[in-house]
């Protein structure tokens, strides 16, 4: 018989519940084996949709990393708790699924990713959803064929559809701002494109605060544009919004030298089109999961073949973290007003320095 | 001074005028020097908006034919008068730029050819305004490059907006059928990409009255749909309505033994597409004017260029004569439910075998 | 724990290897415990591919149905076998997902159905596909708001990728024609659209054979165009075609008497498009299953889930049996060149006159 | 008999010539009545194309301007003649178009303005060709009218195809550099749309060499990115290329509270699709021309109209210089690698204060 990977979920919130249900559902070669959240509706939710297919439903993070025989965890509660239980399934020799971002702090990330290696025998992955989309990778492929010559400017977006709550404003709290919140996917397809080793030159970040006024209390905006220079002639650009009025349009450009891959240039919901009285019409995907659903599921096949295959990881974590500290400088421009400047070897040039120019 | 083509326009109703406005400011080489309308209505807005740029206003046609120095005419007015004045203008040396249909019946449009053919110097042109059109032309020149094989399936449409008013109604008294008005431009386009000389083998039509149901009484209906099969391995499919709720929607696939070419795949009035908070949406042309008012200038300066050069034009009177004769079988088709079959010489066959049904 | 769904699948060909792994993977509610097929080439990819996960693979079909605890029998193998196999799952009290077509002909069909109705507490359902597709589902909903008015005139092709090698020809031995092949999921979109219970009025069918000549060996042509009326002013008018250059093109258009759906007009393989020399450029599905994935997916899962809850199908046998009876008719106006009419009870009409022709 | 305005044309460039023939051809109520062009290949094509038709050719600019009856000048030479040509034909007692930009300084920039104020009854219009392109207005009116709430950011670009040739690196000698070149359209758009009066707070841009190298030495590259902020929380980013593959792409956004419009989202040359055998591809514009050419004939049409009804210029010279002005800040942006800032009466902030941060 097949051995199947035996997986724990922590986290059951929005985001997390899904994970639960693409590892107990749509991820053939993985069992759902644990899931911990310690919210007693998360605890009932998973009673009911999870326990009737054997899942064992922990409300203590540490009995949970102690499930027998498990293997794996995902980690996928909020963002805080991201890297420290990343740490300690570490720790427990379980392979790793992490959500997007390991921490908004770069230092945490960088502990993180101190404790991965020293155990070069464990797959931990920070689970950047683009990276297991069909149309983002067959442009990779193509890019990497040399397709367009030398991928030179990049061009990408992740824009929310408006909500008409608080929940952004909410979310602003913890979320490390819009910049590392949803432009940390566009940063790692920079670096996927660019080349993971591309060196920062210098980073510029502009926002603003159109609709929701409130997030200003926590330094952040709701439409913010960021162009970051990479050394060797490289340059990508960005914006983020959480007021788009269609829904989610997440839109990316690849311009090379030689010709230019557009992914998600025409946002639609499906293959259906409405003409009416004032023209015709499509829908497009209203949430973020609607756009990227089958990549999340992708995402939990690949990481559960990556375990039992002992397959390399698409990308390593070191990609996340560099992510990570590029947002940061993005949020550092946004808030000084500077543009942000690097060397050659990455560091940050100082501020003495620039009080010279 | 480069000379210029003088020209004259009869019927100044909706499509007149804009003839009337095509030669006087935008075909260069042609200077609108007469134009002919009975209706009052007409003429005070010709006397306003044509005469003070020095044409001539007449409200009796043999007056206007005998303007000094009229070279071509362009006949433009209702259907019914499309042959007399044809014929009339031809006996008068003018050239003739006349609107389609020459006329709805076939016996009658070749009584016009037959007395063209005895002034072969004169140049007589019937309005196809698709054969002008920079997008049917493009697909023609692939199309005669051998860019998709050999043309095996046309599928074309005339669609017009949904009114609120009795206009098809009143219009399908002297328009000839839906037939006959709308897809005679397909037919037309089918003869251009199929070869001139194609022979029908058969003409089935069928057609309802969704909306319309006083169509009936003229024999006409709202949505007519009909196949031809050519001789040689070739099939026109077609579809005309009255009803589209977005606006004018006029779609043509050429489908060749090694390619496809779609013309109009997504109608649209401009270059700007609408987030909006049901979608994305684009508006298409309202009329078939919004869509095909380059092509009328084109033909103006064409027909202009063709008389003053000497040129042959694009497209000879006997194809539209064939177009008449398609459609006419079409309508007939519509109203015997019976599929019309000829042989290959383009005879109508078995009508005494049919006659027993 | 919850209780899974006991399958098999007879028939391991392209297809029914899909029916397989989508039952093995990707259908949480279902275990695929049986499979079945006679020749060696399928039972070793069976081996290797299902076995491990513990499914038992049989070279005898009434073996394999009596495959302990099984309760659900997917018939996929080739289409002569469809209905026999189905009856006899049947009467072994199996539950039936069964390709489409039934049967080519419609008396074993109506056999079928017969036996079917023995045995009303099974499940039997005939895999048209695209009635589990996001898209045209959409499209059934908004239709069913009344979104677009009277549904009255439907447009739909199943077309498919040129091949170089000679497979629609063998394939045409034993597939019924191009109109019961690959229209025969147009026809059963306009009874979903238009109401299953509705009733032909005529079928008009031609076609030609533009590259496969060989195709005529079997009655069938490569490219085949049909117009179905039905009685209460509504039209549908179909396109098949085994040569289409970029890949596999099924659209759709329903157009109602207040709007109009188009269901993939702009056929695309993902959402990538491609900057290059000569214009902008997407690829398009190659295939089929390139297009009907998912829906091929969400049936396995809806079929299930109609068994373990006892729910409703959604939709009857009944109206598989009625596009076969619309195909046949299709097939028949193909080749005899005949409009083939029918009375309001749904009786065909006019043989003897007919037959004098 | 209408009166029509005695036009003139300086300089029969590229450029020149199409205008010359725009008021010969395609301007019905103007008369070409001279033009002037030192150079013996441009006088040689004039004696050809434009003295038959009564136009008068020159060599000399004054005596250009004393042509009998002139009362409107084009200035379309190279962009280092356009402000002296402006000033002389003001003070001439012309009313003038002059194409973009009137100088790349913007000193000169604001004694053609000064100069025009001396003489308010004549017209004097800069040529921002998209000012006139039905797209952009489309766009303009409904943002006018509310139905997107209140612009907040806008995206826009102008991206030439890639030349095998060395023109792009001639044209940097005197073009004044991408961003005020080809961006200029961008800005003049952000501030049709934002505002004319828009205050300008910080401009940061940046930009490569990936294909055309030569182009540093100019000080210019062949890729620039622009970020401008706006006083009042709006906020433009620009993107210019010398290096498409496909053609002509530019493509505007704006982004408003509650909607978005996109202008040219989808670059196609016309209606033609095309299905091939590696998927479904369109052309696009080859040139700026190909992409703008009715707007450029509208231009003249409506300076016409304005001169001879004494009507209101659709905008005013103050703006294209304020445009002019923020190309500049984006060109010293690029040149120093800082961030440009502007306080809120316009005023660039000096380095002094800069230091001090």
């Amino acid at each position: 018989m097949i051995r199947k990977l035996q997986v724990g979920v922590s986290g059951l919130g929005r985001m997390g519940a899904r994970h639960a249900l693409h590892f107990l559902e749509r991820t053939p070669r993985a069992e759902l084996v644990a899931a911990f959240d310690p919210d007693p509706k998360a605890v009932a939710w998973a009673q009911q949709r999870l326990a009737p297919y054997g899942t064992k439903i922990y409300t203590d993070f540490e009995e949970f990393l102690k499930h027998p025989g498990l293997e794996a965890v995902v980690v996928a509660g909020i963002t805080t708790q991201h890297a420290a239980q990343t740490i300690r399934a570490i720790e427990s020799e379980k392979h790793v699924l992490c959500e997007k971002p390991l921490s908004t702090s770069l230092a945490i990330c960088e502990d993180v990713l101190r404790v991965a290696r020293t155990k070069p025998h464990l797959k931990v992955l920070c689970g950047f959803s683009r990276r297991f989309d069909a149309s983002y990778r067959d442009a990779a492929t193509r890019i990497q064929n040399g397709d367009i010559g030398r991928p030179s400017i990049l061009r990408s977006q992740t824009c929310d559809k408006h909500r008409n709550d608080d929940y952004f404003v909410q979310y602003a709290k913890f979320s490390g701002g819009i910049f590392v919140d949803a432009n940390i996917h566009d940063i790692d397809l920079a670096l996927w494109y660019f080349g993971q080793d591309s060196i920062v030159k210098s980073v510029t970040a502009v926002g603003i605060n159109a609709r929701l006024a409130d997030l200003k209390k926590y330094g952040d905006v709701d439409n913010g544009i960021a162009v970051v220079e990479f050394y060797g002639n490289k340059i990508a650009y960005f914006y983020s919004s959480r007021m788009m009025a269609a829904g989610q349009t997440d839109t990316t450009e690849i311009i090379g030298t030689h010709g230019k891959i557009v992914v998600n240039g025409n946002p639609q919901n499906n293959l259906v089109e409405l003409h009416e009285g004032n023209g015709i019409r499509r829908e497009v995907p209203q949430t973020y999961y609607d756009r990227f659903e089958h990549a999340f599921v992708t995402e939990s096949n690949e990481f559960t073949e990556a375990v039992l295959d002992d397959k390399a990881l698409p990308f390593g974590l070191q990609g996340a973290i560099q992510a990570v500290r590029i947002g940061g400088a993005m949020t550092k421009s946004l808030r000084t007003g500077r543009k942000i400047e690097f060397n050659e070897i990455g560091e940050e040039v100082g501020q003495e320095v620039k009080a010279r120019l």
